[in-house]
């Protein structure tokens, strides 16, 4: 079968690999229809995410078809269409039992980086009784790519952790696929005032045609803007979707006493807390790496129109355009691309 | 009458004042019967709370007796006997309704600091209805002065938004007047592993006679010691009662996947947050100035004998030795001080 693999630090190719095969009871193997490539991957590809060996095939997220299940799988048949979560769970471990999945014991983030993922015609899926999910008939198979992994990292790790309310205000600092994915969620509870930030007009265009009342390029005016729109408090809820240092600590500028700070963005380096103004400003920060337990919610919440994800897509490849997928997806300032979906 | 005299940086006095008078129809006078000296009252004196202005009674914790009250305040009558809340509160603004007295827009941490304190023979109580509590009959006055800010601090900022619960485990950094607090109160919940970390002797062998399952001098050696105490994983609530960069850094690595650090101390500067390593660990960091909404339940605790304040009272003065209290209180390492109560 076709594979996009990881070669070490800048090198990746796409690749003829074996089919694979059940190594477990409680394995499945999906068929790929529709993947995607993540912010993610381009770390992996940087080099920065130690536990993903040269060798390993890419990606985490992606629809298809059961081609074979384990004798332990009770929830799925050969022929049924597919989610793929882009977490594992084995449901059963200390962490999986909280509602955990992304810290399993014999799982959480691994397809794509501890073993083979999702960008190839086929893809092992272990524990596939909680790591896979039924797509409703007649749905938008290449708009559910979105719920593999970044509508519920926007909804559980931004919109969730950051206790979005009705009424209330909220910030995004970031609107890349995640930011958007935060504000397009957050609109499930009527917050009142929904301000996207980001350096990018595009990305600015877009998040006000997904809802955000307010965009603004940040600066150091930002905060000061940020407070006139919310009687001079701050943000009630302040999401970080970037994952850098300024971006962190403009966030600390924007919420509100009483308010949280959810950070969703992946830091590769430490950030400055200001705990000698914030101490007593009553302030939740959350950090989360996304567990998927809301995409059922989700999957319905799109079955019923409540949600939108198709307008993420901004690019569509083949498989065997792969390279230039991720070139287009790397170069995101430039080709305006947002989610690049890739048809098996 | 007497009052303690914050006279600028460095400078204090027992002075002869005149007794407050009623100034709003919300006013209480209350002639206090005990007061206690708190570290935010040294942290004054080294001159870092800008807020409190040379000429400023200190002090914020006390009970006493009701010697008069303004028209429009309807639960205290003269001669009750009542507990004094460190934050006054308005009750009425946005930040009260939600229960965040702290933030009140007319209120907050204003005694001893905004306006005169507790350490004196009579002090003014402003929303005198949302800011004192009635003491029942028989309670233990003394023991109760432990009610007025650090019982509710070390209960609301550590053990509430830390969400101690029953199993949990527990990682407490600091064994002073907050952390011994916030270990008396986490005891509510019943977790199971409870482990007190100070450098003092003195001041672990209390926190183990207050109820810590173990108790450590922090060192290198300590985040693989909680970790040894809790399955490998670390603490689900650690408590910082410190406020500088090496107690909160220590916090961070003492924190399981899933869990809180739940901020006390007061810090005076920016600390490291070490987000490259916990922006997927699904941890939640609290900031918190106590609201003292917790005060009745703590006076029920307290009359029902569930919680035992007074073996925090280490030294008792009467109010003409106030000076020799804060000298007490000031080298506490050498005096083994907790909470010096003067009688008044």
């Amino acid at each position: 079968m076709r594979a996009l693999v990881y070669r070490g630090p800048g090198m990746r190719a796409l690749e003829e690999r074996p089919a694979p095969e059940l190594q477990h009871p409680e394995d499945a193997i999906v068929r790929l229809t529709h993947t995607t490539i993540c912010g993610t991957d381009l770390h992996i590809l940087k080099g920065d995410v130690p536990t993903c060996q040269p060798g390993t095939t890419l990606g985490h997220e992606g629809v298809g078809v059961i081609d074979a299940v384990g004798p332990s799988v009770s929830g799925f048949r050969p022929g049924d269409r597919v989610l793929i979560s882009c977490i594992t769970a084995c449901g059963r471990c200390d962490y999986c039992r909280k509602g955990m999945y992304s810290h399993c014991l014999d799982g959480g983030w691994i397809l794509g980086n501890r073993i083979d993922g999702t960008q190839a015609d086929y893809v092992r899926i272990p524990h596939a009784d909680f790591s896979l999910h039924h797509i409703p008939a007649g749905a938008d198979e290449e708009a559910l790519t979105m719920l593999s992994d970044i509508l519920p990292t926007g909804f559980e790790c931004g919109v969730l952790n950051g206790k979005v309310q009705p009424g209330c205000s909220v910030a995004i600092v970031g609107s890349g696929p995640i930011g958007l994915a935060a504000l397009m969620t957050a609109q499930f509870y009527a917050p009142s005032v929904l301000v996207a930030i980001d350096p990018d007009r595009h990305r600015l265009d877009l998040a006000q045609r997904f809802g955000a009342t307010h965009v603004l390029a940040p600066d150091a005016g930002t905060p000061a803007r940020v407070r006139e729109l919310t009687d001079g408090r701050g943000a009630d809820t302040v999401i970080e979707a970037v994952g850098v240092p300024a971006s962190f600590a403009l966030c600390q500028e924007l919420v509100a006493p009483g308010g949280t700070i959810a950070n969703v963005g992946v830091h590769g380096v430490k950030v400055d807390l200001h705990l000698e103004r914030l101490w007593s400003h009553n302030i939740t920060i959350t950090t989360r790496l996304v567990d998927t337990v809301t995409t059922p919610q989700l999957l319905k919440a799109v079955n019923a129109r409540r949600l939108e994800p198709a307008g993420l897509v901004s690019h569509r490849f083949p498989l065997d355009r792969m390279e230039e997928a991720y070139d287009t997806f790397g170069r995101a300032a430039e080709s305006k691309a947002i989610k690049v979906i890739i048809h098996v």
